[in-house]
């Protein structure tokens, strides 16, 4: 499996989870209400969808059919949704575009847009109580529903958030970016495993502490690749000298670690990843794979 | 069981729900956030708490000890305090007060009121996923968190606002006004009385029906009722003339029926409320003063 091949499978997993997403959408009525136009909208925008692909790779690592991975692939990607949608707001980010799209409150209006990241986050909880699930994993929807809810409140990524609008304008030290990180995309990230790993029942949560830290590593490790991309796209694309962010005093790896460290970093959360899978007595390619992609992408 | 006696064993619902919540609350890490604080200010700032009141009632009627009943009662009262920071929004309703205190957004920022709203959501989910239920209402909780999750999503409280914010500005049907508030509050309050039977196990699932119409019934009744206040309290208070409202063609009870018809459809309602509560075989007293109470109240 080489790099595109993970594009591919990213591509498939893509189709697959907006085909899933519009048939719950599709259940609803007043389809014409903007409400759910702009739930469609927020869900539909595109995306790689790396959370439902490791739901589904995850899963699927046990033996799990593809279409009993389709709930928790779909419940883990509305979350995902709401939170784009929100985060994108005037109060927040002020985002008025995302992939090349009007964001949800400027193809919309505000109001909508917060309203519709509610219901989608609603709809996370809808799907995980009523879709349908492998009958090894009936016995888990409840661990499942709390294991996305923690993934996404208080004790996850709405307190990653909270912390990341805590730290603005502050200095950050490395722990600090790191409790930031890890909860503000890394425990959707890690919800997004282990809901595959419940999709299989007793065989995947035997190895739920693994698959943690695997999901730990790659999820920080999609981050420090992120702040990497930020200087060296930067450099390619604005003609911006390489590591201007760093002088800006903004709390990101490179600037913490410098590039090369930063680099070091990614190589060493990679093996941690690797580490983890090589415990799993299953066939984890298609894991390890995305691992090397998550440090190895461009964009 | 008089009046009096409704406003007593609310204060005491009241007292017990802030109780509850604030355990929930006090379970999370980093207290000193502005995000956490804030979750407290919008669950802890009041209310009549005629939700939770409305669990319990439902839940003690089958019988179930009140320790039994925390869980689905914390759970509902957290969508409802999710609601009304969002609500309060600029960007909604644009409200600074709420029952004589600073809203959440006003507080603390939009940000963090918009955090605030989503982290209690989850909470609620949270709550139905952790939360002790009596051993009856085990294989309930999935339909629980189910019922919970219809009730507040884009097929019940946020089409309510939805369709509300459809309407602004123009002129709304009887039909359409009920359709309105079904969801909009009704939801929720249909929500609560089903979470109460729910948690009493089979018994209380047996008589579901009877309480959907039963919570149907005050639902509404509690909506026209709110209508019939604006305008007899706009007399006292503001020296309004009476029906200044209907004249302003707000869509309201008494602006489409007068504001007798309005008082005859309250009663109307009431009568439908005791009628389901006498098909159910045990002491519903509660339910039955709580049902006069809301067509009755003065604030």
């Amino acid at each position: 499996m080489t790099d595109s091949v993970v594009q591919l499978a990213l591509r498939e997993t893509q189709h697959r989870s907006n085909q899933q997403l519009s048939r719950w959408l599709d259940t609803l009525s007043h389809q014409d209400l903007p409400l759910i136009k702009a739930m469609r909208h927020g869900l539909l925008l595109g995306g790689k969808r790396v959370r439902p692909f490791l739901t589904y790779a995850t899963g699927q690592l046990f033996g799990v059919p593809i279409t009993d991975l389709d709930t928790p692939a779909v419940a883990v990607e509305c979350i995902h949704a709401y939170s784009l949608i929100h985060d994108d707001l005037p109060a927040m980010d002020d985002d008025s575009l995302r992939r090349g799209q009007p964001t949800c409150h400027i193809e919309f209006d505000e109001a909508t847009a917060i309203l519709a990241g509610d219901a989608l986050q609603t709809l996370a909880f809808t799907v995980l109580s009523e879709g349908s699930l492998n009958p090894n994993a009936e016995s888990y929807r409840i661990d499942m529903i709390r294991t996305l809810a923690n993934a996404s409140g208080a004790s996850g990524m709405c307190l990653g958030q909270a912390l990341d609008l805590a730290a603005e304008g502050q200095h950050v030290g490395l722990e600090a970016l790191k409790q930031i990180h890890r909860n503000k995309t890394g425990a959707l990230i890690r919800g997004a495993v282990r809901l595959g790993a419940f999709a299989a029942g007793e065989k995947g949560v035997t190895h739920l502490d693994e698959l943690d830290t695997f999901a730990n590593a790659i999820g920080l490790a999609f981050q420090v690749q992120d702040d990497i991309l930020d200087i060296t796209s930067d450099t390619q694309t604005l003609g911006k000298p390489q590591g201007s962010d760093m002088s800006a005093d903004k709390s990101t790896y490179p600037a913490l670690l410098g590039l090369q460290g930063a680099q070091e970093k990614a190589q060493q959360l990679y093996q941690e990843a690797l580490h983890a899978l090589h415990a799993i007595p299953y066939n984890t390619e298609q894991l390890e794979v995305f691992a090397r992609y998550i440090i190895e992408r461009n964009n």
